[in-house]
């Protein structure tokens, strides 16, 4: 699986079981071609005709390494992959693969109200590992819109609801970067401008949260949340489709054909988020930062200058597949070995979560072997370097 | 021609000719030692005292790769190529380093209005291939201001003009990047509001268009034109000065010495244009986002997000010349293999389309043999892929 | 030192003594491992419990490459490395890390006053080089703005204060970057916005400068000083924590423990100073963009297009370390070789000054023997190369 020769006690350490500290859940049912070329895209939506997701990244790296799990051939056609999926069903096909990421913990974000998505209980048996929810702050909100109270209710109600959700939840997460952008006001707004907001909001419950005074108000009441409980607050960084983060769209590329809402991918740099970071610092809230693609760097010295603050590479790691090594190189120019993690972001398709742990690992590997063929650091740092991100930061940060 | 050995089909697939799907003419006449480094220096403006721009990638790869084209050794030196060059003529190194270039269509932008450049008609009976016309869209609003009609008639005027220029065109072309940057409002302007600001273009037709509320109506009378005849809208996006982009100073480098007016880099970034692409989903307009560089991964995301959507690396392949394997690489960590096309994005000097297309057969040979030793891309796989970027693409998208 | 072989004219260009054209005093006491922590951290604030930023790229370089330095094993404990760096004594520690550099002339930027660094003259006295001081704008403000005066002399005693300490001075720097960011107004402020400015200053003299209008009348007075003593104007750009950068914080991570004060990264963006740039091209005013990380690829770009802009890469080498060959080799992209120097930035503690040059040499060496291998530049162009970047450029820059 290790693309390199490396020293046993680095070898070991990137083959140890993984937390994964940050997937949604994958579809339990089979699908079309259709449907699932949507679930690989990044967009979530179908391929140009003439054209196929499987002419990605992504769709070349599912054909080479999860063709071999489905007990094909490396590099099986398109058309070979799909009815070998069909024949062995979805329920084999996701024990296979979440499984085969060598996974000790899933923590899954629940946000995709989707039945058709695996629950955290449902990953952690097919992947023979433990796990956990992530609360999607979003969702919760929307939840509580959908309610039908008074506006003067709204506040108490989402704190109320976020308490709950929080108290079986090993983390809060946040897709402000995909309804407002990062680049919000990062004072508490008041309460006034609140209530007037939440009357606009819920005249018309259904549509989604945008409202940039709300959306800081639901995130100062996860933190207010996260303090009490000890959660760290993840944030969704980066560019994104509907299949490539989940961000909240009822399921993203599950539900077909949409075209992705996406917002300008600059709002999502997470130096944005610098002055609500810093605001933070002094709570004791942790934050983490998700994906970050093509922010990685800004993420990564977000991570160096902050005690607080992690970072993962998220679903960038399997959407970039072959070339994903040297994102992972890139991230780690500047962050703190103890303030990386591993995430794969992985949503809909199994194959995803495989592939981000593959990717992960076999990156890993060639930029531990440079690092010592260069003698900049030892096997022993290395291993214990790959041993951190792979699942002891997330064990401490999460307290797992 | 190619660094590194590569399965039979993948070397074919990397030399058979390719499109050249957005360049502008290059110079018919021949050139002093100084015009010539204005030509190849990113800026359109001479070297400081002291330093040449042969001290540069892109110069060093002219020494590099162009001096054997003209019959000289590698690395000659600056006077000995230009020595060279004067000796057999523009004509002849244009044929030589047109032809060398291996393009068996041109696409050619003709907004750079300068009659010193080569006609599509011209670059394609001297590089051997077949040439149509890009209309650049700001070229033609320009011609349309200082035709002296009343405001009233501007729009109307605009339209038809457009719609002329287009008869006989591959695409439209916008530089709205360097007008009014790409974070432009992506609604189409009211009428009363597009009225008002020709009123007040009008009055000094001579100046640069960088009204936004023009160059917006200017981009949606594009639009209308490119959905009736079925073209593609390029826009040029990403860092550029006067000579690498000929962005329309009325020929950039080659008017001399004057200093580039280029906007701040950061309103080039694709991502802006996220609201604009995504409001021609549903209309059937193909875009093509040129350049990009260094925002090419953001435009390699916008094109597996949005299946109307496509890249090239433009001319950062030819001014990052040693280092464009890695643009590549980085183009290539998310883009889809059915989205990536060929376009040199050459202005005024031969050199820059021979070395664009040689960095881009150098480049991608790199990247491909990469992905086959490390196991990821099957041969097959590898040239199927350099086949659709250098060629099948661009066929597909502009109906050649 | 050099990690791959290279043609000797090479090497010894590469060898050869480098003009550190911008770095700050290193400390001349001992320190705890706290304090020491602090130092090497990005952010100048300590590790969270259980961690330590010895475990981030610059801490295992430091462990790798200095601990040699110190008479210790390669890849030395953090307790094992302090604990000899005490036996030594900061003096003899700095003596042997700056001598180490093989550095000929240091500029140090004299902007973060605190008495525990050493002088321009110190560290040209222990690094067995030249010495040179820099000023730092803000720090020149700040003392006038503490000195009692009314407003309406504010602007004259600034513009007398700088002109005394520029005559002293091989170049004028500007934090700007981390008070208003670089998007600022490129215009000089009128005389009236000054004054009013000015009031508003003078009533709260101890508060750091951030008014957009005070800063641009800095830059502006910072220009006419310039141009009249013929000194480069050096920018921080890129992203900065306290300990990186040494921007202004009295002292950054030596006041230990507060919280850095960074400003969102991307307002650091060089791309963001164009305007501010276009402005000074005809006043023959030269630009230094300093570190960039990781908007190095813009800056290259402004150092291709406007004449008068130069690069360097900063403390980015330093903290980068194993990975600072990647971070140069996407300058090299695109930065003409005529543009490009070599500034440490280092601040506080020596080893980022050694480390700094070690990682440079060995990250151009890379690059240069990848170059060489692969055909594309020449031995004699390589050396060449080296030396321009090395020293040559900053000498004729700075007039050494």
């Amino acid at each position: 699986m290790l693309p390199v020769p490396l020293p046993d006690a680095v070898r070991a350490a990137l083959l140890a079981p993984m937390v994964d500290q940050h997937c949604c859940g994958v579809r339990r049912d089979d699908t079309t071609r259709s449907g699932f070329e949507q679930l690989i895209g990044e967009g979530g939506t179908p391929a140009p005709p003439g054209t196929t997701h499987f002419d990605t990244p992504a769709g070349a790296a599912i054909r080479r390494w999860c063709a071999p799990v489905l007990g094909l051939e490396p590099h099986a056609s398109p058309t070979v992959y799909l009815s070998r999926r069909a024949e062995l069903g979805a329920a084999e096909v996701n024990r296979r693969l979440l499984r085969g990421a060598g996974v000790s913990a899933f923590l899954v974000d629940t946000g995709p109200d989707v039945p058709a998505l695996l629950s955290p209980a449902e990953m952690g048996r097919l992947g023979s590992a433990a796990a956990d929810e992530i609360v999607r702050l979003e969702q919760a909100e929307q939840d509580v819109a959908e309610a039908g109270l008074p506006a003067a209710d709204y506040a108490g109600m989402l704190r109320d609801e976020l308490a709950v959700r929080a108290a079986r939840a090993a983390a809060l997460k946040s897709v402000a970067a995909h309804r407002c952008g990062l680049g919000f006001d990062p004072s508490r707004p008041s309460r006034g401008s609140v209530i007037a907001a939440a009357g606009r909001r819920l005249a018309d419950p259904k549509s989604r949260l945008d409202d940039p005074v709300l959306v800081r108000h639901l995130l100062w009441a996860a933190v207010d949340v996260a303090r009490e409980r000890g959660l760290p607050l993840q944030f969704h960084c980066g560019l994104s489709g509907g299949g490539l983060s989940g961000w909240g769209l009822s399921g993203g590329g599950l539900s077909g054909g949409a075209l992705p809402g996406i917002g300008a991918g600059h709002l999502t740099d997470p130096a944005l988020l610098t002055g609500f970071v810093r605001a933070l610092a002094p709570l004791g809230v942790t934050v983490v930062l998700l994906h970050c693609y093509p922010y990685h760097r800004q993420a990564a010295h977000l991570a160096g200058v902050f005690p607080h603050v992690y970072v993962d590479a998220g679903p960038a790691i399997a959407h970039t597949a072959a070339g994903s090594a040297h994102v992972l190189r890139e991230l780690l120019e500047l962050v703190p070995f103890h303030k990386q993690m591993y995430g794969s972001g992985c949503h809909g398709a199994a194959e995803l979560c495989f592939l981000a742990a593959l990717c992960h690992r076999r990156g890993l590997a060639r930029v531990l072997a440079d690092r010592i063929a260069e003698g900049e650091w030892s096997p022993a740092d290395a291993a214990r370097i790959a041993h951190m991100i792979g699942s002891g930061n997330a064990r401490r940060v999460y307290r797992l």
